[in-house]
Formats: C-alpha cells, sequence, structure tokens
C-alpha cells in the first residue's frame, strides 16, 4: 500500500499541458486496425435534431452537469482529493466501484467537447483529470477504494473489487480524448494505468481476471488509439482466461455471474451479470479482429444469435433477472421482471456496432435501433436529470414519484430517479448520446451506409477518396419519409444504401431518377455517380402494428403487442378511464390498430370481475369475466412512459 | 465481549442432570393459553403408516443424522465449542445464522424422542445440547458469531446478525423438550437466553427489532411453555415495535424486506422476505390469542387473506422472487422463477395452524393440506438425505445431478441437495415432520375435528371429560376413502367432523348409522353417542382434475394445471417421447384427465417448430406450429418430481 502523503519516491504523474489539437474528422468510440468498413468520425456527421439530436442536446445541457452535481455531492471525486492528499481510511463514500462513473463521465464530456466544445465544459474537464491524475500511484496503479492505507491491498478481491472495470473505464475515456484531442493529461494518466495493468496481469505475471469485465474493451481501443499492441495483447490475455474458474466462487452466484464457467470461445449463449457478459463479448469482438481470431468472432456471433433468439426482450433489453442483473434461461423472459438494465442495452448497442463492423450484416444495426429507441431513449426523463436504471416491460405498481435530492434503490418502482445507491446508468447515459452520433452511417469503399434514420448532416472522405456529403432530413420516427440530399459527391458512380429494418415491409426507395421501387428488409441502395441536389427518399411504413411473442415465451402467452416504426408501444394507466388498471384491458388481435398521435388507438374490452373472493386464485372452472365493455385503448411511445406521473403500464396486452 | 477461557466472574450455567419425565400425552408445539380448540399432543396421535407416517418413519431414520453428521462436518456444532473454549476469532465456519439449524435440529429430535425415544438418539440429544450450554455466556446470552473475542459486540447488527432470530429457534427447541420430557439442561439454557433478551430488549432497554422474526414466535410459546407472562410481554413488544422504520436499511433492499415498512396490525398483506413475513405473522397471532388482542389478529387474517388470494402458488408455496427470497407483487407468480422455499411452505403451515386454533375456520385446514403435500413433501427425497430450498412450478433446463458430500447453492438447479451454503430447509423439515401427526386433528368442547386424512390412531381426552379414540385407516392421497373406526368413546353424544377439502365435489359421508349423505366443502359431521365398533367413512372424489389459474396471473395465461386429490400433478420430460421438450406440449381443457396410477393422463398434442431462425422471438403474424401430433401425456405428483434423475418439469401446461 502506497501512503500518498507520505511517498517521495517514483515518478510522479507528469502534468502534461497541451493546447488540445484539432478534432481529426474521423474521431471515434470504435476504431478496428486494418482497413475496412468504419463508422463515422465526429467531424463526419452532425445530428440536426429531430429525436436523436434533441436526446443529444439535452445531454449536454443537463445530464453531464447533473452527473458532475452528484458525484460531488456524493464524495466520489473527492475520493481522488482523499488519495491524492494521502488521507484514506477505510471509511470511503460510494460503492468500491464509484471511479469509474467519474471516467465514464470523463468520456462523455471528452466526446461532447469535440462535438460542442464549450469554454466551461472544457474548464470542469480539466479540473476533473487533474484531481483524478493527482490521485495516481508513482507506479501508475489508480484506485481510490484499494491500495492506499487504511484500505484492502491492490488486487486483493479480484471478484469484486472492480479495479480493472474502473481501470478499463478510464482507457475508454482517454481513448475518447486522444482521438478527439490528442494526447492530455488523462491520456497519460491512462498510459500509466495500463502500462501497470500489463506489468501485473501480463503472460508473466498475475494469471487473475476481473469480475466485471470492461478491462478488455478499454485495453483494446487503446491499443488501437495509441498503436500499442501491448495493450491490444493484454486484452487476449484476459478475454483468454476468462471462462476457465480462476474467480473465487462469490456464495449464492454461480461462477455464470461473471462468465467465468466458460471460455469465451466456447461458449453458445450469453449468460449471468447481462453488462458483464455484454462488455466481456465487446471486448472479445475487439480482440478477435485485431489479431484475425475468425473462431472468436464465430463464437460471440453465435452467442449473439441465440441470446437474440431467445434471451432478449421486445425492446431489445437484455436481463430476465433482478437477483444477478443478469440472463434467464432459454426463454425466461417476464414482463413484470424484466431487468432489462439501461446498461446492459448500452453494453448491446457495442456489442452489435463491433459485430456490424467486422461482417456488415444489417441485423447488427436493426437490434441497435431497436435497442435505442427503447432502452436507451427510455431510461433519461425528458429533462435529462433522473434515470430508469431498470426498464421492465409491465409495472403492476405505479411507483412514487422520488424526490430530486434523494438517492433510489437501483431497480425498483417504475420512476425514473435522480440517481441510484449503483449509480452506472447515468453516466452510461451520457458517454452514449454524447457519441451516438457515430454510429448513424458506416463507410466501406465507395459505399456510404445510413443506418440509422435520423437528421443529420454527413459528410465523409470515401476509402478510394473523393468527398461524399449528404443531408439527411426526416421526422422519423414520427413519420417514415427519409429524405437524402447529395450536398457533395466524387464524380464517380458509388453507392449510397440505407437501411430498412426488418419490420419494414412495404418500403419503397425513390432513386436519383425519380423512380419508386418496392425494397425489402435489409439494404436499399441507390448506385449512381450522384450530382449535388441529388434526392433518394426511404419511405419506410411506420404505422402501428401487431406483434406475436413466439409460443415459448411463457410470461406473455396470449398477448400482443403493439410496434409503430422502430418503436415499441405500451399501455398506461394515466391514458384509461377512471376505475379501470392496466390488468383488465382485453385487446382484439382481429382488428388493426389505427395511428393516433405518435402512438396508436387499439379496440379491445375492459373486463369487469367478480368481487374478491379471499381464496386461492385457481378456479376449478374457466374464470369467465362478469361482464366485458368495449373500449378504445390508446397506446403511447413505451420510451415515454412514466413521464406523466407515476402509472401502470404494459407493453404486452392479453386477448383472452 | 466474553471470552470464556477467562471468564471466572458470574454464575456458569449449571448442569441439570434431572430423569426425563413421561411425556404429557398433550405435549404438542403450539398451546395457546385458555381454554378452547386445540391440536392433538404428541401423546394423543400416533402414524400408522400411509404417505405421512412413511414421511416421518424416514426422516427420524436418515434426516435427523443426516443433519448432524453436516454440521459436525462443516463445523457449525463445533461453532459451540469454540465459544466455550474461548478460542474465538474472526475465522468461524458458517454463516452467522448457523446457530439457528442446532436449534431446529434440537427441535427435530426433541419431538422425535417423544414420538420414539430411541436411546442412541436420546444420547446424541444429550451430547448436542451439553455442548451448547457450554457456549452460553454467564448472563445468558448465547451465540457463536457475536460477542466473544474477535468477533463483532453483540446487538452490533441486528439488521443481520440474527442473534435474536437465533434465541427464538432454541426457545422452540425448549418448547419441544419442556413438554416432551420436563425442565432440562436445554430449557434451562433457553430460559437464561429468553431472561437475558428480555433484560436488554425490555421497554426499559435497547429498543430493537430483529432483522428476521421467529424470537416473538420462540418467546410466545416458550412463555405458554413455562408459564411465563414475561416472555409474552418481550414477544408483544417486538410485534409492536415492527414496521416503523427502527431497522438500518441494508443496501438495494427495502425495509419491507424485513417488514419493518408497515406495523404488523396496519398492514394488508405480506410482502418482503417470505419466511421473515410468516414467522413474524406465526409470533402476532400467538402474542393476539394471549392478549385477547383482536384487531392483531384480525389483521393477520386480512394479511393471509389477500396473500393466499394473490400472492399464493397453487401448490401453496409462497415467495415468487429469488431477490429477497420474497413475496413479488399482486399476482405476480411465475412459475419458472417461483421461489416457494421450503421454509416459506412451513412458515406458512405455522400461521395457518395458529389461525385455525384462533378461529376455527377450516380454510387455514386447507391450505395446510395444499402445502403440507406440495410444498412440503416435495422438499426431501425419498431417502431423506437431500431436499430441495426453492420450490419452483416450471423447470426449464434440467438440473446436474449433485454429489451426497457436496454443498450446493441454496435455490438453483431444480435437483435435490444434501446440504446447502444456506441450510435453513433440511432442519425445518426435519422438526416439522417429527411434529407434524400433531396438526393432524383438533378438540374443542365435545367435537374431535380430523383435519389432515392421515392412517393414524387418536385418542383423546375431550374437554368436558371421556376418552374418544379413533382409527383412521386411509390410503389418501392415493385413494379418497377414509374409514374412521371408533375404538372408545365417552357414553354421550359428542361429533366427530371430518375435513371436506374445498375440491372435493361430491364428496359423501357414510355415518354410523350406514346412510351416506352429500357433504360440501367444510365439514363434514357425524354427531352420535358412538359406541367402539361405530364406523365413519369419508368418501373424497380424488380423480384428477383441471384448475384454472386467475386471468391476473400472467404468468400462467393460457394454462390450466392438473390436480388430484390434494396433489397438485407435473408433467416431467422422463415421461415424454424423446426429442420433446415440456415446452412442447400443449394440453386439451376438453377432454378431461383420466387417471393412470397416482397420477393422471391428459390429452394434447405436441407442437413442432420450424427450425431456428436466429431471430427475434416476436413475429408479425400469430405462430403457427409447423406440426402438431396428438398425444396422451403422462403426469406424475409434483412432490415426487426430479426423483428419476434431473428433468425438466411444467405445473401449468399450456392450452394454446
Amino acid at each position: 500500500m502506497t501512503d500518498r502523503s507520505t511517498a517521495t519516491t517514483g515518478a510522479a504523474p507528469a502534468r502534461l499541458v497541451v493546447e488540445p489539437t484539432p478534432t481529426p474528422p474521423t474521431a471515434r468510440p470504435v476504431a478496428p486496425r486494418g482497413p475496412g468498413r468504419r463508422g463515422l468520425g465526429v467531424g463526419e456527421v452532425r445530428l440536426t435534431g429531430g429525436f436523436w439530436g434533441e436526446l443529444q442536446t439535452t445531454n449536454a445541457a443537463a445530464t453531464i452537469d447533473h452527473c458532475l452535481s452528484w458525484m460531488e455531492r456524493l464524495g466520489w471525486v473527492a475520493n481522488f482529493d482523499t488519495v491524492a492528499t494521502g488521507r484514506t481510511s477505510g471509511d470511503r463514500p460510494g460503492w468500491q466501484f464509484s471511479d469509474s462513473e467519474v471516467y465514464k463521465l470523463l468520456e462523455a464530456m471528452a466526446w461532447e467537447l469535440a462535438r460542442s466544445p464549450e469554454p466551461a465544459l472544457a474548464t470542469a474537464y480539466d479540473r476533473l483529470v487533474e484531481r483524478v491524475a493527482a490521485a495516481q500511484d508513482p507506479d501508475g496503479y489508480l484506485n481510490t477504494c484499494y491500495g492506499h492505507a487504511g484500505q484492502p491491498a491492490r488486487w486483493s478481491d479480484l471478484e469484486r473489487g472492480h479495479e480493472l472495470y474502473c481501470v478499463g473505464h478510464l482507457l475508454q475515456a482517454a481513448v475518447a480524448r486522444v482521438r478527439t484531442a490528442g494526447e492530455d493529461l488523462l491520456v497519460q494518466v491512462a498510459r500509466r494505468a495500463a502500462d501497470q495493468v500489463c506489468r501485473e496481469f501480463g503472460a508473466d505475471g498475475r494469471p487473475g481476471i476481473c469480475g466485471h469485465p470492461e478491462i478488455e474493451v478499454g485495453l483494446a481501443e487503446l491499443g488501437r488509439a495509441l498503436d500499442e499492441p501491448r495493450y491490444t495483447e493484454q486484452a487476449r490475455l484476459f478475454v483468454e482466461r476468462r471462462g476457465r474458474g480462476t474467480l473465487r466462487p462469490i456464495p449464492l452466484l454461480s461462477p455464470a455471474y461473471f462468465q467465468d464457467d466458460v471460455p469465451v470461445r466456447e461458449a453458445d449463449v450469453w449468460r449471468g451479470h447481462a453488462v458483464r457478459a455484454l462488455y466481456l463479448a465487446a471486448g472479445a469482438v475487439d480482440v478477435a479482429v485485431d489479431t484475425g481470431d475468425d473462431e472468436l468472432l464465430g463464437a460471440v456471433v453465435r452467442q449473439w444469435e441465440r441470446t437474440v433468439e431467445r434471451r432478449t426482450y421486445l425492446t431489445g433489453g437484455m436481463g430476465s433477472r433482478h437477483q444477478d442483473e443478469g440472463f434467464g434461461d432459454d426463454w425466461e423472459l417476464p414482463a413484470d421482471r424484466a431487468y432489462c438494465e439501461t446498461c446492459a442495452g448500452i453494453a448491446s448497442a457495442m456489442v452489435s456496432w463491433r459485430l456490424y463492423l467486422a461482417t456488415g450484416d444489417v441485423r447488427y444495426a436493426d437490434l441497435m435501433e431497436r435497442t435505442f429507441f427503447n432502452v436507451l431513449a427510455t431510461s433519461p426523463r425528458a429533462d435529462g436529470r433522473a434515470f430508469f436504471y431498470a426498464n421492465p416491460l409491465h409495472q403492476r405498481v405505479a411507483g412514487q414519484d422520488v424526490a430530486a435530492d434523494a438517492e433510489n434503490p437501483r431497480a425498483e418502482g417504475g420512476v425514473r430517479a435522480p440517481w441510484f445507491d449503483v449509480s452506472c446508468c447515468p453516466t452510461n447515459v451520457a458517454r452514449t448520446l454524447s457519441s451516438w452520433q457515430t454510429s448513424v452511417a458506416s463507410v466501406d469503399g465507395d459505399e456510404l451506409s445510413l443506418l440509422q434514420h435520423a437528421a443529420c448532416d454527413v459528410d465523409v472522405t470515401l476509402d478510394a477518396g473523393g468527398r461524399f456529403a449528404v443531408r439527411v432530413a426526416t421526422r422519423y420516427p414520427d413519420d417514415g419519409v427519409v429524405h437524402v440530399e447529395v450536398v457533395e459527391a466524387p464524380g464517380r458512380e458509388v453507392a449510397l444504401r440505407l437501411r430498412v429494418p426488418s419490420w419494414a415491409h412495404g418500403a419503397t426507395l425513390v432513386g436519383p431518377d425519380g423512380v419508386e421501387r418496392l425494397v425489402s428488409p435489409g439494404w436499399a441502395e441507390a448506385r449512381a455517380a450522384f450530382l449535388p441536389g441529388d434526392v433518394v427518399v426511404l419511405h419506410l411504413p411506420v404505422g402501428p402494428r401487431l406483434t406475436w411473442p413466439d409460443p415459448r415465451i411463457d410470461a406473455v402467452r396470449g398477448c400482443v403487442a403493439v410496434e409503430r416504426g422502430p418503436l415499441v408501444l405500451c399501455l398506461e394507466s394515466v391514458d384509461l378511464p377512471a376505475g379501470v388498471t392496466v390488468d383488465d384491458v382485453r385487446v382484439d388481435p382481429g382488428a388493426p390498430p389505427g395511428a393516433q398521435d405518435d402512438g396508436a388507438v387499439v379496440k379491445g374490452s375492459v373486463v369487469a370481475r367478480s368481487g374478491d373472493r379471499a381464496a386461492l386464485p385457481y378456479p376449478s372452472a374457466p374464470p369467465v369475466p362478469a361482464r366485458r365493455v368495449e373500449v378504445d385503448f390508446v397506446l403511447v411511445p413505451y420510451h415515454r412512459w412514466a413521464e406523466r406521473g407515476p402509472s401502470t403500464m404494459r407493453v404486452f396486452l392479453p386477448t383472452l
């Protein structure tokens, strides 16, 4: 243990004062080595309002500040000062992983500064980095919970300590910074921390892994950003070591909880703690891609396929169990106890994005859209200052409003909370929204592929040279028209591809020649020697539609859901007549739903039951409602639920 | 803290050597003060084989020894020696509540010794009591985890320490002993422990409560057994203090977890940790009855009613959530994630028994029967050496056999395990089976009421005087004939009542006059000046029948279950054709099930699905099976499932 107040040996972290370099246009969160398909850089795309533009603006204007204020208030930032001044003790505020929240916020700040360099934000970022840097031990170790006077020793609890997990998030923050602003103090701190991890856990070092994956994806990307193959190799080691029972069991949890049950390349499905499983998979894809390990890549593809087929909610949410914040068995997808942690949705998008870049398969972008609209966008309240942690598909009991200054248990209640005891989601939302636009499109050869339909300006240099700039105008998802105008194009035939979501049967594309043709789910492609002013228009059928669950999902047997474009809709109690609950509702699956505002209206009935009987709820004859009253029900987008006060809610509606 | 190796002051626990007194015939676990309805004493009833007689025999022959061996092996018994010899440290085997398992085993031994006084068991009991007694501190405090050198201080963690909980189980063991054998060393130890609790937590003492209720029911019954009103008063204090937020919050758990959210007399339903809620309710009934507090009694009745109506499984099991081993919201009753802890079933029977004694309402005996056959009897393996901890109604993935010498996580896997990390269930099963016969019947005035239909000899003295002895012959539940022969009767008109279960429509009673008449669910009564040799026969329709779930239970919508008499049946994968899983099965609710062996056969079909699609399981049209093959399915009693090796299983079978 190092008591920083008395440490006089070892190099103190050098203060690297640099003028930020201009952000390179292609700076982006995920940049696999080598040529091939790539996402957009923060200088290649700008959201111009619309659904995602507004979310990103709120994130910048409110959420980042909100997170910083809470972490200051709770002492999570001051923990760094405590280490820096050598005043550590056993009494430290926050969970052992609270450092990671500061790093995720730094990542959000770094991306936001590249998008919109506000001086106040730059100052806040610099101050925060200085406080973090001051807590780094001379040998590069950085953690405010372990390894100093009065604290447990470094690496003494790999199962639960989250030390490597925290470093992983530090590295992801540094990736954001080095790509957008060059090597600054944070990057130097990250480099030293990564080096320390490589010394400690390298091939000749401690053969350990972290109870919570994240270091893998952090090391892999920092290895790319700094062109440092040692980091990639260390990420590879961590991925390969996993699944061999090296972590000591945690009472009442199985080794699958932290994916130490089966090696990554042998596993068939994601299991255990969802965020852990998904962060690990993201790191595994990075390693597989950078090392040309097709077997490892294939393993993650296989896991994605089975998990999507059997362990994924209609919203794209993952995680069926509260007990371990984890996946359930195949087809175990309860609507009411759906965990669908916001962070798991973010992590799922991280994996799908990497798989899309590696394979070009449109289904990964489909799942990202579903998850973006119905998990990521569901979490933050409209003002960006309260969040859902869990995202169930059925709320049986209306929650109680949470005071603006109160922490909340993480996953109960059906109300968004300003902060949580375990508060991983708010900063994860912040970093994801601040860089969201980089996944709007991809570039590969002479192809520009629009993946997420959002109002934006895209301006890229194609691999074979030549600028290709388009302006996307759309009110999607309220409207299915995606209008793409060419602003600049190379003087040769190139391809503009637009993703047609899997549900979009009957979509059409109007090409630059003005001809409209039917396009199937997958890609709608216009290939031409485009001229500025050329227009391509995709028409997506975003009217409400019924969706049925696979009969193997017991929890929602005899129910249907209603979707509208990429949006899952839901029934909220605030839209029901007085005295009716969401559980009294039956819908008529034979009647097509109609559009209403940005939701839908469905035909159905309210069933009245005879009075309570105070007997076991298992009658000896088929229960028949005392009365049925025909009613039209208004459904609203799931991502907006509970914005009008506490309510009960259902996504899947009984037909029986 | 007291280091016993150096403690020289204070009265050492006196060694009370007594010849056991003969067991009074009416010795029984629950004996409310005052006249009125009472259960049977261990000298008033003897099981004569049959379903429950065999379970009790196996319990005596195998389970008690099994539990003792495990606790010796794991050091849970030696923990008492460690305290006695002053060698305590921070490194103690077992959870903080492991003492309670020793006490529950002592309770089982005490009841078993009264039923069948085997010398070897008597010796084992005496040795175990000596070791427990030696660990008692001079002032009466007794706990092997707190209060000694190297241990946390006494009462320093009321939320999680379980110190009072452990004392509660000690007192229940002492109740068994003092009623069956008089005041021995264990009783003296318990008296001193109870006195110490009263001094520490009395009206003028520490205003605390225990995070896990149990002290209430223990104090109340010891107060009755020793005629010590102070103990009743202390139980009352603990009940009244609860629900006022005195316990510090446990991170990520709500105060409802330990019922500290709402005072007992104000609550409408059981919530939070199921065993906690039910032990508390049992103690509250005891307090209410002994203090004439009808409001408190009414509160528990109200909680029972709403919980039974909305939060109880078909098996009688309680507890819908793994996360906190707790109740869910109303109607949240997933079959697959049903927790239905064995101990919660036992605790539910404890509450219902007390409510039955207090009110005479037959519905409490109905629920006890359901819970006895489908939770209590389900837990132990046929050989009495392995147990279920959780009792789900749907097993999606077959478990893996647990080695005979391996501990098991407590609630996963669908296989019975010899022991658990938290191993509360085996000893709870042991103590419950060893005294089970005392709840077979009740006596009130000139009425003998047979509640649980089991082969047995009953021989009671009626309140108004006169012996009333009957021999019950029955193969119930395999057969619905309950044949009651009068062996001895007072020379006046008395009543023999037999419970007619709520499902038994069409039951008949043949009276001593030979006349058969229809009897409705509730009570079938024969009132006569019985003579020895008189026979009363109850015919219960135990053929298989379909049962529907209330439509508010989302998790089993579109399903039916099959019951047979008091038994819930299930479909096990081992009874299916090769290649068919329990989740491919659909049953025809229009076809009445037929009897087969002790189970049933139902008509239905196997649905074949088209190949896996690796897509989200939410199609845009109603899914139609590729093929249906008509099949008859064999169902077996739920309590026997997984006895033929790991399997998958369903209680609720889809009809769609």
